[in-house]
């Protein structure tokens, strides 16, 4: 059960919902986010609604039979908008579009990366300056002095930036040059991260994890909700599966059973989805005709040379022409 | 290596053909189908194709590094076509559409969706007479006579029918009354019931094992192919993976991935695939987006009070609203 | 619920049961095995027991809430054992040791391997006469012909033979010849094989599909048992996972699991299981250790030689050896 | 190729040593441990180790094919043992018991347990004070106070402690009353925290991933090793797999092939890994005969009343059992 109180709801009047509720062996959380004060109950018995239903300084109150409540659409039947400013908008009502390349690496290569995108009306830029890698000998990313040159030249074009935070203490360092802070397969379950990202009141994208159910998704996002940050993402970005033939297998399903289980909207990310740059488009167009919000994939001037995962990324013609019909391909789905 | 002969060639030219190859020790198969003459040739050695080029009886020469051979689009660029009679074509070109319930009841559900499908332009109807079910005390399907029944039906609307074999000693006994033999996934490494299906001139559809890789499907395939049989089809159907969300987890990344490495069309069934009667339609568009040939769905007239699977199958309304969407999902995919 | 029918029921006896489970809209399905004769009824009704349990012809009733009824353990709480004949019994009191190649090659092979189980005390002898392979163009066995060679020798010295039977048509041909009929992994949910081998008066042992579940076994099994025949044995042999270090991954916890659920003996394949030579001796204890009842392995003179998997095929060294290990871990699992 | 150095190695040494890697186009992480100072090489160059070999400063250069290099036993053949002090020894020569609750709830708790291991001659106990949970809501453990009570009940026992550390910011205040940190299943990857871990001079214990591979489980052990921390164990938990019989599946392949590749001490926890009580015992009995040097399960005085993980916790009198059980398993391993 989730009881939404009124707006700067008086110390008296949460007293007593608390006690009421209390009585009635409930366990409560008090969430207070951007947008709303909330107290997530959770108990066994039957509840009387009736006996709560009058009390003074409760806005609503609604039943949410999942175990996850925040996010579930069982009480949030409108779906979640995420506003990154000046004008850009996900969420229910267009299609998002995240590219970039996997690490960013130099100037030039953020300034044609930047370029094209704006050339291709694309608001939103992805890459990694954290970068998680098996192999302690990898190439882990150019850290914070990365990301501070690249917000430099991304508020030069009017372009926000989603990237990768992978620990705590990584997140204030992070902050003001982060328009999406987005957690990585692998830290799907870091709740300690989850925690303190549902403290920060910029929007997070969470990926599901590398064999994370899609309950498991779910319940992630519910820490950061009920940690007080409501502008939440989800990103769908394949599984692994027994097939060798793809890096991933795109679970093509969890979009639909995703956007009828929460409210929160749906990404899609074709380059980790498959694997193989010939067929992020394919998988892409597939991800919107099923229902997604948005897609995230790799691009880069020379795939070839790419710091990391250069064979799923595409070139900056694939990425044009991928723009192009992902537009037609939501419109199509718009009209339906 | 994959040697095409000439028609008709005369026996002393295969016998110097097969004598050159063998010295090269190489391990023959002949292939004889209805359209070619093949020989398939398994070895390890470098071969100068010159040595054989010009020898009396070869049309041509073709090498496959891939171990499947007569499947793989190495040899045979262009694309399968797979011609049922009465203007049914199914391949490149346009959208196969396959619709019908999981099991064949009666007379007059037959009889309806007949009319359903005529109404809608679909020229294909699936449905089950042998149905594999997990238990021994479940339904297991009407049988001959109930295709029999079906057969006559269909005939008189000009509808063809796609149907499961189970056995090889059904063959023959169904051969009569069937369009397309399906291989049901339970089936798909059934080497017997293909090695017989390789001796039929109609057509066979494949699907994925339940747990099949993308490379089994088409070693499967060339069990038929390399049987004698051509006219074939892959389907997608779903694969067992951890999540349990959804029935089965359709992998979206095998229809660009079985488009890039054979000939054969390939069609998606989002029923079994994600297994959830209100997600069908988007994984179905999904599919189409990504490149399928075709899309095999159950539709019936009350799916509540269908023999089996009614929990992902589409009532009347649903299936013509999909129609219609696969049909432009379709126009939009071939505008690219 | 399972009605245990007296010998030599009387037509009218039989008769007035029926018809009063019937009344209860149950739906029934009679069981002749060599060892009882049986009604298996299904129903969602409570049923009073005490307005069945006077009526003559029936000597027990069995309340089963499993969907699988006569292989589970709910009624018949003694484990099954199978009777080969000449002292070699399989099940609960003594470890059944099967070992030999993959495939059955020579005669001299054949001798060779027969003697190495000779001297090390084993009664069984596995091997493929037919092998089910990916591609059509491998290997595929020596056929009925070599069954015959391999069981002249084998009788000459007292041992059994297993040994996988890949279609209907092949269980009348290999019937003289074979002590226990083997179901591949590719066909365990083959029902028409199922069906055929439920009439058969030999043993059959199941193996577990690539990616079954372990309940999709029980109801395999079912499937026999219901056709007629008790005599069933069940192998865990690995199933797939994104695993790609070993060949299979051997659920180990299956054997636990399989033996608490059902009344049938329980053998694991740690050949296939792991797929590696040198690891088949330490998961072959394991599974001891787990419960099994017995163990089938892979040796073969030269492993290096094989026609098929010996990459992970012991020599007879290390057969003979580990023979001495398994003998002592179930001496151990014993005393327990 | 690691390149060991002598110990004290001078500057110029060093100095000279890492130019001439350098001119190879090696690139190169030099790692200074408790136990060794070492320069991991990494190119793709064929290397004549006698331009090297000879530079003083080198105590000994081992070329190591795979791709982690220090935790591999293709450089260190000799297995590695950890020492927590007062004879608790964990690796090859004992088998180490490591048992206690799901989560640390009372001190009454943390006594009887204690009194329970004494009374075993167990020497380690398990225990949870950070809990990792789905859901935000769930009980997330009693923290640094509780791990501090633990402590000092555990210190008069002569009873060493390993536990669970969730973040990078938790290892400070949980160093003085820790005797092997713990990573769980779900941080197996956060390798922000392994680098930490790397720092510390206390033993690590590393879970393998969900559903992470045996590869990634070795690339996060040199996280932690390259870091600096060569005091490394390796536990086998469970994968995530289709298979819902269990909760998890235990890997027991894993176990053979881990010792296979690494000189690292290998554990196995069969509460997680099959997650049924009465399972727990078979399953840590085939985990000691399959060759893992030690066992880590949950046991509770009422595991009815646990406040985590209650179905799959032995009792006193079952774990006295199992201890009993291991120890004759282990015994007989050792012997052969």
């Amino acid at each position: 059960m989730i009881i939404q109180f009124v707006k700067n709801i008086s110390a008296s009047s949460k007293e007593s919902i608390l006690q009421m509720v209390k009585a009635q062996e409930y366990k409560t959380t008090e969430v207070l986010t951007q947008q709303g004060h909330y107290l997530i109950c959770i108990g066994k018995k039957e509840f009387d609604l009736r006996t709560l239903g009058h009390m003074p300084g409760i806005a609503d109150i609604h039943r949410v039979s999942d175990d996850y409540k925040l996010v579930s659409r069982k009480w949030k039947v409108n779906r979640s908008q995420i506003d990154l400013g000046d004008g850009v908008v996900i969420g229910e009502g267009s299609l998002s579009i995240m590219a970039g390349p996997c690490s960013i690496e130099t100037e030039q290569q953020v300034e044609g990366t930047l370029t094209h995108l704006q050339a291709n009306g694309v608001r939103i830029m992805r890459g990694g300056v954290f970068k998680p890698r098996s192999s302690p000998y990898a190439f882990r990313g150019l850290g914070v002095e990365g990301l501070k040159m690249w917000y430099q030249l991304a508020r030069a074009k009017g372009i926000k930036i989603v990237t990768e935070v992978m620990q705590v203490s990584q997140i204030a360092e992070m902050y003001d040059y982060v328009d999406v802070f987005q957690v990585g397969a692998r830290n799907t379950q870091n709740y300690n991260l989850l925690d303190e990202l549902g403290k920060v009141d910029k929007p997070v994208m969470i990926k599901r994890g590398i064999s994370g159910t899609i309950e498991e998704l779910l319940y992630s996002a519910e820490y950061v909700f009920s940690g007080g940050n409501e502008k939440l993402l989800l990103c769908e970005r394949g599984i692994r599966t027994y097939e060798k033939a793809s890096r991933n297998t795109l679970d093509i399903n969890a979009i639909p059973i995703l956007k009828e289980k929460t409210h929160l909207p749906v990404i899609a990310d074709p380059s980790h989805g498959i694997g193989i740059r010939e067929f992020v488009e394919p998988v892409a167009l597939a991800s919107v005709m099923a229902g997604a919000d948005g897609i995230i994939y790799e691009t880069h001037q020379q795939p070839e040379k790419a710091a990391s995962d250069g064979q799923q990324t595409l070139d900056f013609e694939e990425s044009a022409r991928l723009i192009n019909r992902l537009q037609k391909a939501y419109a199509l789905v718009q009209s339906f």
